[in-house]
């Protein structure tokens, strides 16, 4: 089993090395000055204790949903010179905790975010030290960051995904769906907003663990090449093609999305833009379009936001490297170079913050495995991010765009939408 | 009755007076560079004749679709010098004919050039002498090109639009609807999209004749305030409101989008967009912030395209003074500074393609009244702008875009889209 070191989280340290840091009393300086970060933050309804064990901020406004407690003064400093990095690291070295509801405690603090119409000065003190949006992926780097997330091991994804291994929002078309019968479902919605005819080539840019190009195949009656540069992603891909018999419609090729080579009636990514670097955008859309035939389709799903912001310091460095959310704007920089249409563009937002809702419960069941696998560091720092996430897509900080696009001048497309809401999908994938 | 003069528009004249203009004879070099226009357009599918009888280009690749004749030389100098513009105005005066079916010979036209993926040569030459895309529209600007458009009559427009007077796309649910059912299934489809409740506080910026508020107050109880700058379509709004019962729940103010005052639920612009410069969508956006309580949501419908290109400078100039119909990335100017989310975008192109046509279709039976009203060269250059937004439609050069969007917070959005498939549709406005 693998062990995630995380060398930058050493023991207490007093900034200073004197007894100031050692004191357990709370200066008036330090209370002001984490009122005022609050007040920048539109005060979160939720209550703060610091490390003498008492209360020194609580929302002014509301009744506090969530109670945060500083273990100790060195992380309030930390905390106030990045925030965003700061947080998740305490948190994960138990430095910081918070009693009662994760999700409930992020989301108010994402909630009172959200709703502050301008983008303040806030915006200035926390971009410090983030990453900057319209970086580029190398080759090597999009390797390396994709080993860092997708090769933490097939166990351990196993744990808390579909048994398919879908890793990206699901479709619940009746809120009791369960998490396999939304992952379905939302591959039934993609396929028929593509509206696939048996016999069409399909190529799919980012495949993770190969779920949309076995369910496309088995059910649609289409050949998909599937392309993906995780090795254990594309291994375990074709495993399963093989012992399902899908192995003569499916190629997984180990590859870039910039390789991708041949003709195909239907373009198809879910949950790769994330980890394509805004300036490669247009690069996109350039192998869209060698890509497609002149009566071609496509469709790209991903995590989206209203304005353009980086994701938080602390996703980047220990959860996504290299990973942006891009606005509805700048994803057009990948259909408007070719001319593409924008058919349809639908937003399932709360749909994420549902799946996500499946994967930490499931999580938290196999908290003891995990826990063999991984550090408490590591647990805690996975807790924090399916957490942070469901807040993310329920205050609405995070979006969940789906796009659907055409060659401009193809007549074809459906008269309208209805046919996505009307009949049965196909029988569920597996037994 | 008005009369349109057109002063530009003179009696032929040679371009150097001599009797080179006036031989019938045409040149190589005429030939050439028009076979160079044609090429550099993609090569058209259609056929052309010069002012000696004989054909000078048809389509290398595939069976001419129609046959434009140019009718004298200076006419064929004047559309070298500015296609765009020239065509236009001659076809209107009668320099230019075309045999046949004028929207297939205009699609086959609009189609090669949708199909030449990259932006080239063409569009530096089209471009000579447009509109700049990026002008803004003062408020006494906008009134006078209102007036251009709009104040044509209300006579006119009762010609040959549906009995409520909607004059802006429509969707067929089924293909068979009438215009007047497409209209009415129009309005419903945007109402189900922002989900009104009764007694719900609506705002309309850019009312026409006031179709939507009266549809809305009647069918779904909600009170709209409708703007509009247009004297004669406020004055046949309110007439109408009156006449049906409807004026205790709707307000038709003649003022300008920009003086929208009030909160409101919803905010619902149809097929004002066009009017507003690029530069003023961020007042736009600002327009509809301060209008929208903290739940509310709007919908936004207007023509689009792919890539940011200006109007044909003869639609500038003898149709819409300045419009402009933006591309999605444009449109992200209203919603993203004030952090609107995107809910839903929906691109109903063939819709209006197939609204044109019912629009084509009652023009031409009414051709004697609208003689009787207007000179012949309005009458062609109706047909000619009707008939080229069809084609415009059908060859993807236009699209047509419904934007939902919400305050970023906003829950208690439709948990899916099928509620817009589902169920009927209130009764007919109008028995």
């Amino acid at each position: 089993m693998k062990s995630h070191k995380h060398p930058l989280v050493t023991p207490t340290r007093s900034v200073d090395g004197g007894s100031w840091a050692g004191s357990r009393h709370v200066s008036p300086v330090e209370t002001w000055l984490f009122n005022r970060l609050m007040d920048l933050m539109g005060d979160p309804a939720v209550s703060v204790h610091f490390w003498d064990g008492r209360e020194h901020y609580r929302c002014p406004h509301s009744q506090p949903v969530g109670l945060m407690r500083f273990m100790d003064r060195t992380t309030f400093w930390r905390l106030l010179a990045n925030p965003t990095l700061h947080f998740g690291d305490s948190f994960s070295a138990g430095r910081i905790q918070v009693e009662g509801d994760l999700v409930g405690f992020i989301e108010a603090v994402y909630d009172a975010k959200v709703r502050r119409t301008r983008p303040g000065a806030l915006q200035a003190l926390i971009k410090r030290g983030l990453m900057r949006p319209g970086r580029s992926n190398s080759l090597s780097d999009s390797r390396d960051n994709i080993f860092h997330h997708y090769d933490l091991g097939n166990d351990f994804y196993r744990l808390w995904l579909d048994d398919e291994m879908a890793y990206t929002c699901a479709y619940f078309a009746d809120p009791r769906m369960t998490l396999e019968q939304a992952q379905a479902a939302k591959l039934d919605h993609i396929a028929r907003k593509l509206q696939l005819r048996p016999g069409e080539q399909v190529v799919e840019a980012g495949c993770g663990w190969g779920g949309l190009a076995r369910h496309f195949a088995r059910h649609y009656g289409v050949h998909v090449r599937a392309y993906n540069i995780s090795p254990s992603q594309i291994a375990y891909a074709r495993e399963r093609a093989q012992a399902e018999g899908l192995d003569d419609r499916i190629q997984y090729i180990q590859d870039d999305y910039r390789n991708i080579r041949g003709k195909y009636d239907v373009f198809v990514s879910v949950g790769m833009l994330e980890h394509v670097g805004v300036r490669d955008y247009k690069t996109l859309g350039r192998v869209i379009d060698r890509s497609l035939k002149d009566d071609g389709r496509g469709l790209i799903h991903s995590i989206g936001q209203n304005r353009p912001e980086p994701l938080s310091a602390w996703t980047v460095k220990r959860i996504f490297p290299g990973a942006y959310t891009p606005t509805l704007r700048q994803m057009m920089d990948i259909f408007e170079n070719p001319g593409f249409s924008v058919v349809d563009v639908e937003n399932l937002r709360l749909h994420y913050a549902k799946t996500l809702e499946h994967w930490l419960a499931r999580y938290e069941r196999h908290e003891g495995e995990v826990r063999k696998m991984f550090d408490d560091f590591f647990v805690r720092a996975w807790r924090l991010y399916l957490s942070a996430s469901i807040a993310n897509f329920r205050a609405g900080s995070f979006q969940l765009y789906q796009v659907v696009f055409t060659r401009p001048s193809k007549h074809d497309m459906a008269w309208t939408r209805a046919h996505l809401y009307q009949g049965q999908p196909p029988p569920q994938p597996r037994a």
